[in-house]
C-alpha cells in the first residue's frame, strides 16, 4: 500500500500516519517527490486492507493498493494451471475445452431425461440443470428441489454425464453433494461469503459464475474464499455483467478471459446462454469464448424453450445444440485446441 | 404482457403464439398494426413472467411487459404509507426522519458504548453496528459475531436504543432476532431468496439494503418475497449504486427516493456513508436524502475512524454526526418534516 | 507517476525503465519494496501522461498515477471559489442558488415569450433555451436555429433575463456570441475538444454539462480545455449519468456536487430535469440538488409539456415551477443559502 | 408507440389522450385490459418519437415504443448486407475480414512508413493513423494535424494501403477527403450530429465508432444521420463501452456484433485494442472478434510502443501484429471465412 498525503500535509501529520503504520505491523518507505509525501507500507499484502482507514487521518488524501489482495488465486502464488476434475474423467482447464449443457431448470424426469440424452449424442461432457432455482419473483417456478436433485443424479447414471448443479443456502449443500459431481455458486450468491466458506469446506468442484457487478478482483476473491478453506477445485464461469446496455440480457465481458487466465491459474469458462439471454446469439458468442481462450462453455438446452419454465428465450433446441457443437470443434482446434 | 410479432409473420405462428398465450391461462387481444401484428395476454399479473419463454417461438419479436411485477409492495394495492415501528417506539415513515447511526462493525464493549452514547446525546433514534461482517476478503475482520450481538444488546438496554443488524445466513436469524430490533439484508445478499424467505417469517422489521446493481424493480421484488411470507414491517434503503465513476466508492441515486416513493408504500431510507464511502462526502448528501424526501438515513459513526476494523475511511467522528445532526434537522423542517 | 514493476522484473528491465523515465525529462526516486520495486517519476505532471505508454515495456506491470491530471481547475491552483457572471448581474457560485429555466427548445415567439415571462415572475435568474438541438433521432425537430436565437435575444431584452443557450458546432460560435450570454456545451460534446477549445478563446461564461459517461475526472479535463484557452469562466453542470438504472432517464449523481466543490474552484450547478427524465421526479431532486450544496439548478419549463417538440416528459408547467420555487427557497435557507 | 394509461385514468382523460394522438397525425387503436387501457398510436414511425411527450399529460403512465427508430440502417428495410468498397478493392462486408491496422497516432514518416511497410508485410488490407487526434488532455499531444495526414497520404500511395483516419470537426472534411479513404468518426463524436450530417454528406465512406456509453440502438440512429444524407458507405465498428469494470480500459461488448448483425445491413467490425486497452489482451479479443462474425478487425501497431506519443500500452509491435494475423486467419476459415 502507498499512503499519499495531501500536497499541505505538516510534519506531524505525516509523522502520526508512520506511527500508525508501524502500529499495524508494517515497515514504512518514505519518498518525498515535488508536490506529494508518498509513505509505502512494506510487510505481509493480506491483512492491508485495515490501512486503507488511514484515509481517515488527516493529512492523507488517498491510499492506494500495489498489489493483488488474493494470493491462493494468484498466478504468482502458482504458476501452472490448475486443471479440475469434474467427475467421470471429464477434465476443465486441460487441453480439451469442456462442455457443460442442460436446462436452466430440472422440470420433469421426461425433460431431463430427453435433453441430457440429446446432449450426450452431440458431445457434451456434463450435465448442468437447477433444481433450486434463484427467481426474482417469489410468484415464478422455484424449482423441483430434492426432486430435482434426484432426477439429475438418475440422468447422471443412465447418460454417464457428471451432473454441475446450483447450491444456493449451506443448509442444503448436503443433499447436493450427494446428487451431483460440482456444486454451482450462482451469480446472486458470488458474494455470500457464508456459503462460500461452506462450500470451501467440501471436496467437490466448485464453480463460480461472476456476479453482475462483480469486478474481476472480488470473483478471485470469492475465489480466494473457496481456496482458503482447503478445497482447491474451483473454476471460474464469466456470464456477463450489468451495464446500461439492455439489447442483451447481460453484457458478456469476453476480456475478462484472458485477464483471468494472466492473474489466476483457475480454468475459466463462460456461459454465452445468460450472458446473451437470448438463443439467437448464443452461437456466435460461444464461438467468440472458445477463441477467447475460454476453458469451457455452459450452455441452456431445452427440448422446447417456448414452454419452458424458466429462461425460455435463451435456451436451444437439442438440433441448435448440435450444429453449435461442430462449429465449436472448428474454432478450438483453430487456436489449437479441442473438444 | 404484449407480444410482438416479427414483421413477417406468418398466419400459422400468430395462431400458434395464441394458442400458447391461452394455455398458459391467459385471454388473448390481438391488434393489427401497420407493421406489426400485436398479442395482449389478460389475466394475473403474477404469473406472466413465463410468457417470456415465448421469444423462443418463431415468428415473436419480443415480450414487453405493461405491468409492475410486483403486487404487496405496490402503491396501486395500499395506497397510505407503511409506518414501520422498530421498537422503543421509533418510527420509519411518518413525519419524523429517523435517524440511525453507528460503527460498520462492533470491535469491543468499549467502542460500541462510546459510539451509542454519543449519538444518542446527537439525537440519533437507532443504533447500527455489525456482529457478522461480510467482507470482500478472507482474511479481513468478519466481525464478533455472536459476542458482537451480546454487545449490541447491551448498548441498547443502557441506551434505549432499538438495535440494526445485519443476518447473512438463515442458519443466524434466531439469535440475532433474540438480540436486535431489525434485521438488516445486506446489499450482498438482496438476491439471496433462501434469506428472505425466512427473514419473511419472522415478525421483525426487515432492512432491506439495495444491492450495488440491483434495479429499483428488482429491489420491490425482493420486498415482495418478504411481504409475501407475511412480514409487512419492510424498509428499504438506498445505498449506492455500482457505475463506472471512481471518484465516489458506489454512486449514491437519490433519485431512487422519489422513484419508490410513487411506486411503493413501503418507507425509504438513505445511506449516505456506504453511498459515498468517504466521510467528508457524508454531510452534503445527508442533506440532500432528507430533502429528497427518505424516511430515515443511516450514518456510520466509529470513535476513530483511522483505527477501524472496517470502513474506516467512511465513518464519521461522533462530533462531525453531531454537527450534521443540526443540519439534517434544519432541512428536514424545510420540507415540512422533523428529526 | 509511480511504476511498478513485475515480480520477477530483472535488474536490467528495471535499469531500462528508469533511462526511459529519465529520457522523458523526468527524475527517478526508487523503492524496493518485499514483492516489487516501484520507480517513482518526478517532475512536471502536466506532461506525465505519456508515461503511461511505459505499461508497454517488458518487466512493468502497471502505471499509476498519483496527482490529479489537472491543474488550472484545481483547488491546489487557485483556493478562493470563482464566481462568474452570466450577466444582468447574475452570479453562480456565490451566496444565492442561481436558478436557470426555460424550454428544452425554442418552439416559437409565443411559447419562449410565455415561459420567460412565467420563470421571471416566479423568481428565476435566467432564461435556457434550445436554438441548435441535438437530437438522437435525425428525423426529430432539429431547432430552430438562427430564428431560435434570435427569438431568445428578444425575450432576454424584453425580460432582462441572461440567455443560456447551447452551441453544437465551432461554425455556430459567433452567431451564438451574439445573441446569448453563456454559451451551453452539451453532455454529448463535452469531449468535442475542437469545440472546448474554440469557446475557450471566446470571453462569454462557459457553461459546461458532464456527458453521460464522463467521469468527474474527465470532466475536470474538459473544462481545462476552456481554461488554458484564457477562458476563466467556467461553470460545471452535472445532468446525470448511464447506469444500469432504467427507471430514470438517467442517474442524477447527486455526489458529484461535494466530490467536484472539493476538487475545484469552479461553480457546480445541477439539471434535475434531464438528470431524472420525468417531470415528476424533479421536485425531489432540485431540492436535494440545493441541499447537497448545488450553486445552481437548471430546470426544463414548457406552458403545454404534452405538446413540446422535445423533452415534454421532464418540463414542468409553469405552475408547477413557480411551487418549486418556493421549496427550493427555504432549502437554500436552511444550508445557509438563499435564492 | 403503446400508450400505456394509469389504473384510475378517467374516461376523460383516456379521450383527450385519443384526441392528441390523432392530432399529432396517427389512428389510434384502443384495447381495455383487466388493469390498464392501452392506446396503439398507427403511423409513419419516424415521427412518433414526438408521442413521448404524452407521458406529461394526466392520466398517462408510461409511453413504449415498438418499433425501432431507424429506417435506413434496419434489416427489415434492406435484407442482403452491405459490402463497402474503401478503396483499392479492399471490401469490408464480405466474405473476406478485412484488417486494419497502423498507429494510434501519426508521429513521423519514418513512424508511419515502418508500420505501413510491417502491416503490409503481415498480410493487413488497410492503413490506421490518426493526424487529428481527440485526447482527454490538453497538454497531451493533439496529433500532427495536416501533416499527418500528408504522411499518411505519403504511406498509401508507397504501400497501396488505404487510409482510415478520424475527422473531429466539420471544418476539416474537406482536408481528410484529399488524404484519406475513408472517414472515422471517432467514439467522442458519435453523438455531434452536425459533423455526422456533414460526413453524410460525402461521398466517401464513414466508419463509426461506438460512443462509450452509447446503445447500440442509438449507434444506429448515428448511422442513419450518416444514411440520410445520401452516403451509404457506413461501417460500424465496437470499440468497447464503460462499464464498472476496471482491469480493462473498456468493456469490448462483443455480443454488440451479433446484435447488429441482425439489425443492420452495414458491415461490423471490432478495434480490439481501444476495447482492452492493454496490448496483452489484443489477440485473445481480435479472435473472438472474428469468431463472433465480425466483417473486420482494427488494431494498433507501433514500432516501439513504449515511446509511442499517446495509447502506447494498447500498442503491438510489428512481429507480435505479424503472428496474430496467422491467428486470425485460422479462426476465420473456422468460421467459413478468410482473411
Amino acid at each position: 500500500m502507498i499512503i499519499s498525503m495531501k500536497k499541505g500535509a505538516t510534519k506531524e501529520q505525516i509523522e502520526h500516519v508512520k506511527t500508525l503504520i508501524e502500529s499495524f505491523g508494517y515497515r514504512v518507505h518514505e519518498s518525498v517527490g515535488a508536490e506529494r509525501t508518498l509513505l509505502g507500507a512494506i510487510g505481509d499484502e493480506r491483512g492491508k486492507e485495515r490501512l486503507t482507514c488511514l484515509e481517515a487521518q488527516p493529512g492523507v488524501e488517498r491510499v492506494i493498493r500495489i498489489l493483488s489482495p488474493y494470493k491462493l488465486a494468484s498466478r504468482e502464488t502458482k504458476e501452472s494451471p490448475t486443471v479440475v476434475d469434474i467427475g467421470f474423467g471429464v477434465k476443465v482447464g486441460g487441453p480439451r475445452i469442456a462442455v457443460i449443457a442442460g436446462p436452466c431448470a430440472v422440470e420433469s424426469r421426461e425433460q431431463i431425461m430427453e435433453v441430457a440424452h440429446a446432449i450426450k449424442e452431440s458431445g457434451a461432457h456434463a450435465l448442468r440443470g437447477g433444481a433450486f432455482k434463484p427467481r426474482t419473483s417469489p410468484y415464478a417456478f422455484q424449482g423441483l428441489k430434492n426432486d430435482g436433485l434426484l432426477l439429475l443424479s438418475m440422468a447422471r447414471d443412465e447418460f454417464k454425464l457428471p451432473v454441475v448443479t446450483e447450491v444456493m443456502d449451506p443448509a442444503h449443500i448436503e443433499v447436493v453433494l450427494e446428487n451431483a459431481d460440482c456444486l454451482q455458486i450462482g451469480a446472486r450468491n458470488i458474494q455470500n461469503f457464508q456459503l462460500l466458506r461452506e462450500v470451501g469446506r467440501t471436496r467437490k468442484p466448485v464453480l463460480l459464475k461472476r456476479g453482475m457487478s462483480t469486478t474481476i478482483e472480488e470473483l478471485l476473491m470469492s475465489a480466494e474464499y473457496v481456496l482458503s478453506g482447503g478445497n482447491h477445485d474451483v473454476i471460474l464461469c464469466e456470464r456477463g455483467i450489468r451495464t446500461f446496455e439492455t439489447a442483451t440480457r447481460n453484457t458478456l465481458d469476453l476480456s475478462a478471459v484472458p485477464v483471468l487466465k494472466e492473474k489466476t491459474h483457475l480454468p475459466v469458462i463462460v456461459d454465452p446462454s445468460h450472458g446473451t439471454g437470448h438463443a439467437r446469439y448464443v452461437e456466435a458468442m460461444a464461438y467468440a469464448a472458445v477463441a477467447a481462450g475460454a476453458d469451457g462453455i455452459m450452455i441452456e438446452v431445452h427440448p422446447r424453450p417456448e414452454e419452458a419454465l424458466s429462461d425460455g428465450p435463451q435456451s436451444l433446441r437439442p438440433e441448435e445444440f448440435r450444429r453449435i457443437m461442430e462449429g465449436v470443434r472448428n474454432v478450438a482446434r483453430a487456436v489449437g485446441r479441442d473438444v
